[in-house]
């Protein structure tokens, strides 16, 4: 079985933006009413959001099942306050549970959580719970940066964090570090600040002993890990100058890269130099990059093909396949 | 000839270091009289710092001329005010270009930017001629960030930073593209932040038209050009995406990559998919990283070992190694 750990809802009917634009329109106003209020989107419209995108790449690219969770870049935490979050956060796990249950088989949910610039994330514990317990979801998306770019939070080791952490161990359930848009001009939102908060939150990992405190806390950094496995190097000598653990034994249990790196000579490094039992498949697919390079006449981000051309053993793919990530997802293992 | 393109003076005598502790401690005093003071360091003082460090290393590892400019993460544009940078910038300046008249073999000089968070970078223009005209330096560093990663100032594709290009194109001089130590505890300065910032750089390019509007303008990425080689796909997928000239053709004669990465498998991918032409030999030595490795038993800021390993045409070692950083400092070849 080949399951892609990183997959978006990135081609939600329309429904469900005009809902976001009008709540936004409203945060202009502050006499409007704001309640949770509805999304109508028929089965049959969030079958055809699906059916000639994310389903036909699955069918053509031969993988089956897709971790799936509402569109990284439209969680907004910058934008209104607690309650925009959580209605807006609300809606999109919906969404997710319904694609999940229309398509058991190749969808799995992972939730967006109800995050907002400035708000300690111990309010985000009652929609992981919902999504996780009710809806079957088996992960969450943290973002380690609620302001959209301004990088107002503390670290992710930081005790700011904890409750939220000691719930997600006590659900066994691991969080994709994962930014969403920015607001800060200086950065493009999959070009810069994904790949920034990628390699930030890896370094943090580096600095502070948060495995000690939660032996069993897993995060994926996606993005093939951001620019870490490029300046592998570099981490292990600044590990090795600052007396921290070996990246090797701070990642075994804790972090994990997925594969969303779009050409061959990057997926080639990473295997080579990160752990294969810390590397999960993903594709991103539909997500920042939708087009079909010329030099090989495949979609960037059919990174599945690229792990075929790799020579590793029949087991080491299985484990980036499949294994890994039923592992770092136990609760996938009721699912599929 | 082997010419570094990247040297940082992190081994200046004491007094450095204790005039910028005296001086930030007078941003506290109103009432202290701001001037520029002195700095009392004998040449045998710096000949001391340097031979033991970055002259042993140049022997050791068989490079010949380092470029070399002020301690970067000592840099600080977010400290205290535009004459806090003027002063300060004045003395580092200062002191590399006693470094190159004692050693014009050896070193070459690039100087800092009196660059202040929140101001406009004109301000920079009257020490970047002081130094090339006056002390024969070759380019300079420029901050994207002067805010210490809170990332404040315009994209460095805006109009904000034009008076200064201007300058530099008069000039012919090259800059790099370095932040300092950053102040945001999100971000560790050599493990996050350096990396991000060229992460971030190279995507502003890709979307902006800077290099129609200055043709002959050249910036040097440093570490390797951050995450990017190593996601040669996403970045090749997100311009074309965006309908953006080929990497290829944006990077040209305007965008060079340093070779600071500190594994064989990061060069190796370096070399495989970013032009030649558009490489320069560097290590950041002495810089973020002094261990050995123990896997090989070499320095692992050590490059050039990593680039003797490939399997380059000796034409290629050239261009890499002295033929790129000629081309893209011209006025080093007054020098050495």
């Amino acid at each position: 079985m080949i399951i892609d750990c990183h997959g978006h809802y990135t081609t939600a009917p329309k429904q469900l933006q005009a809902y976001r634009d009008a709540q936004i329109a409203d945060l202009k106003n502050p006499s409007a009413t704001r309640t949770l209020g509805t999304l109508n989107i028929s089965d049959d419209e969030i079958r055809e959001s699906l059916e000639g995108a994310q389903l036909k790449f699955q069918r053509e690219r031969g993988t089956d099942v897709t971790i799936f969770s509402p569109r990284a870049s439209a969680m907004g935490h910058h934008i209104g306050d607690a309650k925009t979050s959580q209605h807006w956060t609300q809606h999109c796990n919906d969404l997710i549970h319904r694609v999940c249950t229309l398509y058991p088989k190749n969808f799995v949910g992972v939730c967006q959580l109800p995050q907002t610039q400035g708000v300690a994330p111990t309010n985000c514990i009652e929609e992981l719970e919902r999504c996780v317990n009710e809806f079957g979801f088996i992960g969450c998306n943290l973002n380690p940066d609620p302001s959209g770019g301004n990088w107002t939070a503390p670290p992710l080791t930081d005790k700011y964090w904890y409750p939220f952490y000691k719930k997600m161990v006590e659900l066994d359930v691991p969080a994709m570090v994962h930014v969403s848009a920015t607001c800060n001009p200086n950065f493009h939102t999959t070009g810069s600040h994904y790949l920034n908060a990628d390699t930030t939150a890896f370094m943090q990992f580096i600095q502070a002993d948060l495995f000690k405190d939660f032996p069993t806390l897993r995060f994926i950094i996606p993005h093939g890990g951001g620019a870490i496995p490029y300046h592998w190097g570099r981490y292990r000598g600044l590990a090795q100058d600052a007396k921290r653990p070996l990246l090797e034994d701070m990642m075994r249990n804790n972090v994990f890269f997925d594969t969303c790196v779009y050409h061959l000579p990057g997926i080639e490094l990473l295997t080579k130099v990160v752990p294969i039992d810390n590397i999960l498949f993903g594709s991103e697919m539909v997500g920042a990059v939708r087009g079909i390079d010329p030099r090989t006449g495949s979609y960037y981000d059919d990174t599945k093909r690229y792990i075929d051309a790799l020579p590793l053993s029949d087991q080491d793919k299985k484990k980036l396949f499949e294994g890994n990530t039923r592992k770092v997802y136990p609760r996938i293992n009721k699912k599929v």
